[in-house]
């Protein structure tokens, strides 16, 4: 049987030349340990999804360029590596790349487009119709791409009848919680339905919302996973497909691997952007910790300012716990107190504001002033500003806009706050003394905008609002069908409202890490403007 | 022949009881003029478009519902209208529906559906197969929705073969500048090449980016112009297909179709969303000084405020030119100077900042005061913040990201500044005396965030950089195309980067008109994470 490397690399989209260097460095990895086959991912010379960049006729020509290139040093190995292929009447295809003997053999194009959550493959390409079977080193193998494996009785079940003997796909599959699990069992079943060998190659990286997780795998005829790369990181895989002793990377736990795609989406998005150091507004509150150590494993703490800006409406309690932390990852902490900038506000809105309550508008001045000042010192110093906010409270539009919204980043604004509080639990149970304060675990959650406020007095108890935006964010439940599961129709109706009403927000938010089946990104697109009532 | 109503009617999105009232009020209307058949737009029960609603059951069944109640209303005359119907399999369709004698008499099913540009349907709709051919009073009719006549050879031609005399197509098509023309120029070649009377209905209005424009008409087979409807109006247009003597409503001109457009949107996306009056702030420049003159055509003087926000690097005669604009158009005017609130930033700031030259940072930071101003301004007293930048900075990032990027909707973000120009003079010729003072039209454009600061010393002169923008982002030529057309290479190489790089700016501004065929909203789907270098 073949010695195949899967080739789990992290490309950038539009790395042209990075990319296909990257692709011939792994080959000539994969040639020294005795490959005959090295396999990289769905569109790795352009770096996945490349977006409207594909309408671009220069960029796929570019590409197309980069690969012919890359085809001509390929000697003494064979190279199966995705790239966007055009034919004489201008369409486009999500191509497979067979190489070998420094020249192009043959070029798969896929034939199931994912149109869907934050696909939009049927805006750029055209439908393949080739059967996709080559045959390398006597072996005779059946190449797909990505969504070609997902859906039931594609292309993969013809390749199989025509006799290839391992099926190859390779894939750019976003990571969301429990995705490898179900890749895995995806893959099994179309292993044994088959009665093949399963290789499959994904990406890993971040590229803006989305974190590609790696975990590239082979599985056995009979289902079984008789190689899985470790996730979230490059590597080539060298596997042996007749021997039992081929290494399988230990699956992740369930908040392990949340964690590292937040790390990973945010080095990368820093990276890729030219970005070494971040900084973050740092309020001894849980979300801002979690963030601070995302930020420390991500930038190393040497390139992490926290910056403090009290009011007098923050406790001395959460101004020592942003301390405490910021000692225990070693990182900078600059305080700088908006106390008099607020003030000077007040006094320039006296005209319009004297004589009136204070209401949101002032609470929103402050979240504005450090949004400013945070921005300020980006301008001044260089670093990417992280924003803090989770997805409970973007959800619910309990954010200021231009205020704690602004940064360049938005690590947590997919992460329920429930689940801010298990990643903080586990990032502590990782390090000999936990990082964070315990008090900060167990303080009740304030945005600190005015004396003796609790999120929870606003929004309901956390633990209920989450499973009621759960039902309405991702399972797309109807209020009804919410009540009749046993929640509180009231919650349901005001949860509801307030995340219809505060789209507007949200549209305007910082990109981040996407980690669950819909997050406010690419796979969310409300309409502003909308009168359902549900 | 048929007596026809055209229903050019401004749905909502969302609002299925609100539209349905709407149409039973234009058949009533239509039916009191003596007309057999009334004729609305695509998904005129819902909405156009609905987006990921769309992906949410309950609501596609509350549309057919909806549909079902409206239907049983309808005597004496037949109605078409635009719904979105499932099937037993819980596959969705963009369809028409036709109504008489109080029931759905039968259902048509998009067949070609638009997955590029601003439009998604491939993300939820099925195919048609249905031929969409019924009789209404003893005339064969062939019904066909928006796409499906673009597309060459698509199911109208079969609908005219199969003998329908009259072809009638229902759309949701947005707004672009010259689209009337283009459009009409379709239908002709289509009445021509099938010998049919072609009848058109448009919806009219606002959703979120996109403008409905209407223009609905009636082809008469050698591809004359029988009846136009007016643009950028709810309207009634009734049509007898066998008299010379049809409403056809002048063409406008090209400035004043995009004035329109740009008071359309901003009216309907405030009205939509609840607000009845509107903010600016107003600098003196002709960005603010358009969008103050569009504000009042939109809103009504007395309910748009225009908050002038002075700091030491304005001119007197920028000043004077505000008071001036305010005066001319009788809206209220308050001067909120930034001055003190600066200072006390710079103090607050000293730690960091001591010793080192002020630069951006400095900038930004008085930008970004005058949007906290002009939010808190909201917060207290409501109103909806308009955006005052224009095309040309949008794209080249030359505005300041949550300072004057800070609102809920940009006016003039698809209008580049040579265009800005263009319509301040079309506005100012519209009036017995010009609104916009001429000092406005003749300074050097400038941010005034430093001294002497000039637009154009930064940028270039607009003149070349608006035609190298639309070559990049409206023509997607490559630097290699512009240079060879004559464009300066050391320009097209600094704005290309420009654009590229302010792609993070740009994911975070607020929605605003589209007026040119390619905006930065829905049909701009760039990556922020992007290393191609062209």
């Amino acid at each position: 049987m073949l010695k195949i490397s899967l080739a789990q690399i992290n490309p950038t989209v539009g790395d042209l030349a990075g990319n296909t260097r990257k692709i011939l460095e792994y080959t000539a990895l994969a040639q020294k340990t005795g490959a005959q086959l090295v396999v990289f991912p769905e569109l790795a010379v352009c770096g996945y999804p490349p977006e409207d960049l594909l309408l671009k006729k220069h960029f796929v020509a570019d590409n197309i360029k980069a690969l012919d290139a890359l085809a001509k040093k390929v000697r003494g190995i064979s190279v199966i590596t995705g790239f966007v292929d055009s034919d004489a009447g201008g369409k486009i295809y999500n191509a497979a790349a067979i190489i070998s003997d420094g020249k192009l053999q043959g070029v798969y194009y896929k034939q199931e487009l994912p149109n869907y959550g934050v696909f939009d493959e049927k805006r750029y390409f055209s439908l393949g119709k080739n059967p996709g079977i080559w045959t390398v080193n006597g072996v005779k193998i059946g190449i797909n791409i990505c969504e070609d494996i997902w859906v039931d009785g594609a292309v993969y079940q013809a390749q199989a009848k025509a006799g290839a003997k391992i099926l190859v796909n390779i894939s750019s599959s976003p990571y969301q919680a429990g995705k490898l699990k179900e890749r895995q069992e995806l893959l099994a079943r179309r292993a044994r339905e088959t009665k093949k060998h399963l290789v499959y190659v994904n990406t890993v990286g971040g590229q803006d919302e989305l974190v590609f997780d790696g975990g590239s795998m082979v599985i056995s005829p009979d289902g079984a996973v008789l190689a899985r790369a470790v996730q979230f990181e490059e590597t080539l895989l060298n596997v042996d497909l007749s021997s039992k002793n081929n290494q399988v990377a230990p699956a992740l736990e369930s908040s392990e691997d949340i964690y590292k795609a937040l790390v990973l989406g945010t080095r990368d998005y820093a990276a890729k952007n030219g970005f070494k150091k971040a900084a973050l507004g740092l309020s001894g509150g849980v979300d801002s910790a979690l963030v601070a150590c995302i930020a420390c494993d991500a930038f190393g703490p040497d390139n992490v300012t926290a910056i403090s800006m009290p009011s007098p409406f923050n406790s001395k309690a959460t101004r020592q716990d942003a301390r405490a932390l910021a000692k225990n990852l070693k990182i900078e902490l600059k305080e700088i107190p908006i106390k008099k900038i607020f003030a000077s506000y007040l006094k320039t809105m006296v005209p319009y504001f004297a004589g009136l309550a204070a209401d949101t508008a002032e609470e929103n001045i402050q979240a504005r002033i450090r949004g400013n000042i945070l921005m300020a010192m980006a301008n001044k110093f260089g670093g990417l500003i992280l924003t803090t906010g989770n997805k409970s409270e973007m959800a619910v539009g309990y954010c200021t806009l231009y205020g704690d919204m602004s940064g360049g980043y938005a690590v947590i604004k997919d992460v329920f706050k429930t689940k801010v509080y298990e990643l903080a639990r586990f990032r502590n149970s990782m390090s000999r003394t936990p990082l964070i304060p315990k008090s900060v675990l167990l303080r009740a959650p304030s945005a600190e905008l005015r004396s003796n406020q609790t999120d929870e007095e606003t929004l309901g108890p956390y633990e209920e609002l989450d499973k009621v935006l759960t039902a309405y964010i991702e399972d797309r439940c109807s209020p009804q069908d919410m009540v009749a599961s046993g929640m509180d129709a009231k919650l349901v109706a005001r949860t509801i409202r307030l995340v219809d009403m505060n789209e507007y927000k949200r549209r305007q938010a910082p990109p981040g890490v996407k980690i669950t089946s819909r997050a406010f990104g690419k796979d969310w697109r409300l309409p502003i403007t909308n009168k359902y009532k549900e």
